[in-house]
């Protein structure tokens, strides 16, 4: 077997970092244990033995099933909400994302609304690449999954409004800022299209999963996200979008609380449903949470300080990148101002490969395929890169390896074709 | 209209009652601040700073979507199965409940079944009196509800064996201890018969929800309840009990930590599904539990402390039972040895007026009828008591008009009668 000099070398190079016995995981959104410390105060928040919510009502005992009031304003707040459209549930957003299906398919997505389950098929469009665990969730509930390209606005809204006028198309599930993966936040346009357009199911909701929506890693350049619910209550579909938001990237990954929030139809219809699957939500994590986070004033400052430890990590990810790619023409990158990923767009059929090498050598990447529905990256040219976790040392090895791997595929994709050319 | 005497005086007791303007609840089963502060200490769990749980977790930070160990062994303890049968969940065990009904209803009871959305009729077996929030969630899922008596050892098994033999009705759901409201525990016969009895649907479910499990009233008097998951396993049914705990009565109301437990089959097949409904349940709060409450040993210790705070209440309320209604025919009661409910058995039509006449005078009761199915005491026979929540000073009000009301109520149909014989 021939093997051109080039690709001997970086291979060689590749088997040296190997026998490092790295261990790096770039996987997950998850944030490092600075970020988790940046919390602290919030576990004494109840250190003066004063439950009582506004209202009245005493955190460790049943009630207020629909979030205690300061709660609800927090995040009325955060998602432009008065707080009596805001319901504060439980430590998930994907779990209120989970349960507005549920409701959905058993319920009606509001009253008199036929159950989907009654239907012989729903659909949703799903803008690729998504987040996996939204596509996850719909896969739970047998919803065919219809991939839609993603552009630098969002969504391709022609294949959107076309895929809409089918009336088992039931829905459309995204990040519509600082979008997992992609980083990019819907543009105005893309908003005010979502809002407007017809849709051949009545009942059709958009899941906005709004996870980054205060999670800017620069103070002066922030993505602007267009008003949803204005827009589609401008149009006449103020039931059409159903909005999500936690503190998980604000406090504690999976022991923050969340909130669901929509037009009053959407919100009395949870209530109602809600306050029979479980008496009411962690009330006093809820008190907890608005003690040590006020206001928007206090999230925003908080999260100034998640900045500074991600903004490091980010700007390094993508020096590498221009540094090692950067012109060679052999893949494409944003840089986002926000949220917990930067996506990296190889040449078609190279992804699955760079995730084997780098694998190989010690880095845990998101699994190949998995930012589409059914984890089909058809053209196979899409890495999600998760900076948060490592270290920046770990992301610099890190970064180093994909850099290097994506390299060796494209000598190996040349040589390959240079063999075919002989043979 | 003629009035009796005894009914003119008990009336004017009343009257004189409603004018002191009380507002007395005894509504619902809810702990009172003095249990509630038993548990202060739970809060301050965190405080060394330490978020590692077993297998090296950070509690603050995303993985474990079936608990931590520690929480999984805790629960395993109370339910009598080893942690890897025992998933530790978020705050509520209702929500848990819920959850598995969605499971059944969307996916299947296990991988094949056919999912119960996809049937024409799914009906459960609904021991009544019982749990209203029971009846409310599966009406959330339009499951019929097929009320079977309760006697002194449970559910009429042999109503219940009837129904089992209709493939339609694919469950049966309970409290089996210190049962909400009748008190009474399922004998060891009835446990033996539920896990052997034959049901024509193969995926018939008990949802087995063991609230009670550690609320005893007295240290050397305690129902005992068999262990329903070891006669199903001897039967060969092994998957037809999902058993659910929380420690919502044990430390905090709605802001505990829940757990379902099973048949490997069973948690194998939630967790499948759980990890793609919200990554994790709030890991902190389990832990900061785990800490407080480290096994077994230390919750029993807990709750002779709740004990301590409960048992006048339930003494005074069958005291005063005892001392007005006492050999008079008018109602029967049980005296339970742990939960939070006493159930008073009227003669048949009088439970709503009975608590009409106190919601007038200012006490507030369980709505008549809820603890039926549909809210349907066909009877009208049964008021449930729940002593926790009011002071022994307010409980001896309330108690003195509960009584007061069946008096009335009672001579006010000795009068009717006698005007019909009249007539």
């Amino acid at each position: 077997m021939k093997t051109s000099d080039g690709l001997s070398r970086l291979r060689q190079k590749l088997e040296r970092l190997r026998r490092q016995n790295l261990c790096l995981d770039m996987s997950r959104g998850k944030p490092e244990e600075r970020q988790l410390d940046l919390s602290a105060p919030l576990l004494r928040m109840m250190d003066d033995g004063n439950f009582l919510a506004e209202g009245g009502v005493d955190v460790r005992n049943y009630g207020a099933y629909q979030g205690i009031p300061e709660a609800r304003r927090l995040f009325g707040e955060l998602l432009r909400l008065p707080p009596s459209q805001v319901l504060s549930g439980g430590n998930s957003s994907l779990n209120l994302i989970s349960d507005a299906l549920k409701r959905c398919y058993i319920n009606g997505a509001l009253p008199g609304d036929t159950p989907w389950c009654k239907l012989d098929q729903v659909r949703f469009i799903c803008p690729a690449p998504g987040y996996d665990w939204h596509f996850h969730i719909l896969e739970t509930y047998h919803i065919e999954m219809l991939p839609v390209a993603m552009d630098a606005e969002g969504p391709d809204m022609e294949q959107v409004r076309r895929l809409a006028a089918d009336p088992s198309v039931k829905g459309l599930i995204c990040n519509p800022m600082y979008n997992n993966p992609t980083g990019i936040t819907f543009s105005p346009r893309v908003v005010e299209d979502l809002a407007a357009m017809p849709t051949a199911a009545a009942d059709f909701r958009l899941i906005w999963d709004h996870a980054y929506a205060v999670h800017h890693l620069y103070p002066d350049r922030r993505d602007q996200l267009a008003d949803i619910y204005e827009a589609c209550l401008r149009h006449g579909h103020a039931d059409r979008v159903l909005m999500f938001a936690s503190t998980s990237k604000i406090t504690y990954a999976g022991a923050g609380i969340a909130a669901l929030a929509g037009s009053p139809a959407n919100i009395a219809w949870a209530e109602e449903l809600i306050q029979y699957q479980l008496v009411c939500y962690d009330k006093v994590n809820q008190l907890r949470h608005v003690r040590f986070l006020p206001d928007l004033a206090a999230v925003e400052a908080h999260m100034k300080r998640h900045a500074a430890i991600l903004r490091p990590k980010f700007e390094l990810v993508l020096a590498i990148l221009e540094q090692e790619l950067g012109g060679s023409g052999l893949a494409r990158w944003h840089a986002p101002l926000g949220g917990y990923f930067i996506c990296l767009y190889t040449e078609d059929g190279c992804a699955r490969r760079v995730n084997q090498l780098c694998q190989e050598a010690g880095v845990t990447l998101t699994p190949a395929g998995v930012c589409y529905p059914y984890g089909q990256d058809i053209k196979d040219n899409t890495i999600r890169i998760a900076p948060s976790y490592p270290s920046l040392e770990q992301l610099e090895q890190a970064m180093r390896i994909l850099t290097l791997a994506l390299k060796i595929v494209h000598a190996e994709r040349r040589e390959e074709n240079g063999q075919h050319k002989e043979g």
